[in-house]
């Protein structure tokens, strides 16, 4: 490895986008030990393939991902595709000895994510997955705030990943199909939340203790218009848990929250405060100091934009709002401060850290199965 | 009956000062049909009760709650005393053939709430139950929106009443006790939001899946200064549950949520649209319409204010907010037109009804002890 | 003056109602030296007085209000008619030995109000007036921070009082008709927010710099449907102002800011921190500590209803909200306190202090008439 | 001009980063008819500049900007250096030949800018200014609401460009010397508001009615650590208006707005609606809408995220908020398709439309020193 880090990008959809600007952009903020190079861009579509690396600044592309995977030249590989393939791109790109990054969730299934952890225990490489809301401001600040004791023993843990794009008029694009997803707004969205409340508190999830799958939308139009076909994922997940330090969780995801466009959100409680924190207002973290004198004490809300908060110093001047693609940003920062030998400004998750979040999902599909429930007509009603 | 509605009320504390306030000032603001008089007034200690009376108006006083729930010139019974004693005192006056209003929850357990709807049943009277959250404005606009079709068929409902009162320094009042008290966070706040669940949708719960109840202090300093004791409630319950209409639940109470004083919030998604509440905005509904043009779209907040609003034109001009204990003036008001022949404002709920959301409440507890919890080492963490 | 105090009011609409609810419910919720009595109510409606008599137990009405104002059994006049006859019915008062609680703005013209200042000098009586957000909780909290130098040196003061009722569809009620209220919004609304901002900082307004005076709305629809009439007042004033510390300052008043209901809010800028309040969230103060470390300041929102807050023991629990009738009741408990020989829990004004106020009005209108505009044709557009 | 259009970049400071990265990062999310190319940054300190222009891939530097500015393969010279040379630069670029994009205000002083607008006349090339505030999505969208008549007569514009950074110890950087800025927070953050309010409303300022200039802090430490020296600008300047539809408008720009970063804000009222907008949540715009029915009449906060709002579309999926810099991305693809013959998204503001906004600032510092104030010890204070 020179000062470069050369790249391999799998996918060129969404995440193909974002991990891309991620690699552009990181250098022109963040002062970097190994500056990111574009080298192949692999996806299946040709034709949109080479638009997408011509934009992008792509060296070259190709539509063999295993090509990408084993290439001399590339020392990371990096994955932004559809959960389904993330096994066989990750294990394959593990054993031509790259570095790998992979979109969360790790994989679509558990037996695929415990594949992938197994392989990466095998090589002499570094692991990243992409659970960009830790490289939030306003999420790593609170971790350190509550790394340095702020809120005391945690009493409560309030977790939701709201989308409402996924009601019965949405067409079955690829998320709403198992064998290509895995899961619906669990892996989606869930995935996201089960990590950030696992970094945030810097505890382990002990047990789910209830939880609810859902499908609402049984079946859904094809996104070609040839008719109508099933939706065989889940349309939203809720369950309950205990942490390994004593707090009761409640975490929920939903793609049929009518109004909500994006909000992942958490409300932790403690002995000594609290916080909480919505995505859609990414650049505030509201914390409550209970120490204060009782008259004084109230939700502050920080906007994450000062030198003192993780990432802000690369950016802009305090009060300059940062969006959703920053993170993406400054994750690319952190693998190539990693990489190169420094230390990340957030801690990143590598494949046995996201191994336990899948496990968590696990836990909440057996939950749900296992079932619990009272109905209450066993009570007269 | 005549022109008046003579009242006696058992309990002289936060519930009894709510009351006495709620009948005087009924008169004030709402044309009724019968006049609340506070004919006699009833609790266990003469001292604070003489001047209780007296500054309430009280026309007379007696440590005998008996010789007040059967004295002739007594027509309603308003029962706001500790939840142990709601039985005994609700089966009197029904047998007495008083009409009867009783602080929720209905009672400290099932087994007591059935004897009251026994008991009702029994009697040729109306019962009535003190769940005022139904009268805040927003929320009974709220219900008639619901009614009409405002947001389809009902996807998401997340209700949570959060408190942070009760942490590890807070002494061993009666509401830790389980003897006076029945639950804890249960039964004073999830009563309320089930409750408020059940009025909003129209819906009843079908079942619950899940639960979690917890009690973070198992003891605490006595009142007095006697030592410490066992504190013999929950601190906190979450539970999930499905309605009948389909929608998926999630309902959470706790007394110690750091940094919330009186946080009574409810959201609900449906196909068309969505509304929320928070008891801390109280003056406030939200509200999303899905169908309006997708570029004006967005959560708007209804002023709950103005005299096209429950209760609104009775108080003062549009915009000027109303306060936590309106909606005991605004129940009063109701009680006292539903016994005087007219209809409430807002619907009433009565014992019958009451018993329903008590049947959730030993729902939820049933599947707390249950567990159909999965514990994370199963899957090897 | 006995065991009781004794009053007279004048007025039975709008602010008859807030007096009378005043009057009434201070003794229910604090203890007082003297207890409000209502003796006697005066206005010109018998019909619709002898109801209001009745509905809130004044002890007998008159269409005279000299009479009432006279009467021997009366301690305390409280004025809460139009404008324009403060001036006579306060001279009256004070001539015949009466405390007198009047309305603001203390009168209709700067003329008026200096009459009444100096009959109240030459009495031997105490003055008030009703500037009932002091009693706002967060208010009298906010100005207790300020004395004790939460804000050090001020900088800023933006201060506006906006309405949205008086488009050109509403009808010229006596509030359009200069005789009648001497000014429209600027009266109204900016009256409140001078004593507010004065009563804050501690401060008087050393000069108004500039101004605009605006009428939108040159005529309107008569009540009685008789046609169109002149409205003759203000719908919207607006002024920039110097204190006598140094801040620099903005005041806008107006009935015509379509949306809005009734925000009456104030933001304040000093050396070492800031504070801001907005009416339509009464209960909150926000308030920034500039001494804090930089990672972590922000606005943070106070709930005033702690124990420690004004007014708020005397309610209910912590977390529990008032609404807009309770500044009067605060207002009548602390006129009570003062007459009995307590300290109010928050300053109270008198006539001399409200004049203040009103010369800051009359020095607006002078200056909007000033004109220091520069027309742009000037620059050459 | 050919596929490209090629740049030269004077200013290497805040506003260089933005621009280069505006510039850069057009092409990633838009399709444009010419690609901006990064051909040469210019700019005083050479081993600030050879660093700046690596980081950002600029072609050359040089520290003469003349050259850059008459160079043959320049097609735009965009100018983001301190505002008292921005005449020269501009025009010795509309000289050249060369289109010009030059930052806020267009000039340090009104004589200035009409000596470019002057020679941007004589020259038969494109001029452009960065009041990148009309990029904002909520702001674009906003102006289109209006133009199609949602508020209809519009009575109040209430805008205020409030930042708190400039306290007494921040020291004597340039934007507090009068020879380089021309002015303080009056060139600074005023010029951005009088721009957006007549950009949304789309008229003209009529008369300025009065106004403030304050200098609290009238000397400041040298960033050198070399003594003390007067800081020569204004510190906040408030003004009012009244624009050519009638209706009346207040300004007010501050550094020393403690306990705000960057918070840009307009409120609009008319006769149908009423809008409002802060740059600390650029990513909404609240909407009132005055025609509804009045029980569900309400402020909506729009998320402008959808492809329906203006830009929107170029960048991520609904939901995913976009950040202070994206406004220059919005700019500089908007100039390049206006160069290329396309239609900006939203309309660019040249010199002359500058010009007016000048204009404006001037008339406000005429205003403040014509002075109709008043006095309070006229009236007897």
């Amino acid at each position: 490895m020179a000062d470069h880090l050369s790249i391999a990008l799998l996918g060129s959809k969404f995440m193909g986008r974002a991990h891309s600007n991620g690699w552009l952009q990181a250098g022109h903020f963040f002062d970097l030990p190994l500056a990111p190079r574009l080298t192949v861009a692999a996806a299946r579509n040709p034709t949109e393939l080479e638009d997408f690396a011509a934009r992008w600044g792509w060296g070259r592309w190709t539509t063999e991902w295993e090509e990408a995977v084993t290439s001399d030249d590339v020392d990371l590989v990096d994955i932004g595709t559809p959960n389904h393939v993330h096994r066989d791109q990750a294990v394959a790109a593990l054993e031509a000895g790259k570095h790998v990054a992979c979109e969360k969730p790790l994989a679509g299934t558990l037996e695929d994510a415990e594949a992938v952890v197994e392989a990466a225990e095998r090589a002499d490489v570094r692991t990243f997955v992409w659970f960009t809301y830790r490289r939030v401001p306003a999420i790593g600040f609170a971790r350190r705030l509550i790394a340095d004791g702020f809120l005391g023993r945690i009493f409560h843990i309030r977790a939701a990943y709201l989308q409402g794009w996924g009601g019965p008029d949405t067409p079955l694009v690829w998320r709403f199909r198992k064998e290509a997803a895995g899961s619906g707004a669990h892996g989606d969205l869930n995935a996201h939340i089960i990590d950030m409340a696992r970094f945030l508190t810097g505890e382990e999830i002990a047990e789910v203790s209830g939880a609810i799958e859902e499908r609402f939308v049984p079946e859904r139009e094809l996104p070609d218009g040839g008719g109508r076909a099933a939706s065989t994922v889940d349309d939203a997940v809720l369950f309950l848990a205990r942490f390994t330090g004593g707090a009761v969780a409640s975490f929920e995801a939903t793609r049929l929250a009518t109004g909500v466009k994006n909000s992942n959100r958490i409300e932790i409680h403690g002995e000594r405060g609290a916080i909480r924190f919505n995505f859609e207002r990414m650049n505030e973290l509201d914390v409550f100091d209970a120490t204060e004198s009782a008259a004084l004490q109230g939700w502050k809300t920080v906007q994450t934009t000062h030198p003192e908060h993780p990432y802000a110093a690369a950016w802009w001047p305090d009060g300059h709002w940062l969006g959703y693609e920053h993170t993406f940003v400054n994750q690319a920062a952190d693998i190539a401060r990693s990489l190169g030998g420094e230390s990340p400004e957030v801690p990143l998750p590598d494949f046995a850290d996201a191994l336990q979040t899948q496990r968590v999902m696990e836990a909440a599909i057996m939950s749900a199965r296992r079932r619990a429930a009272v109905d209450l007509e066993e009570l007269g009603r």
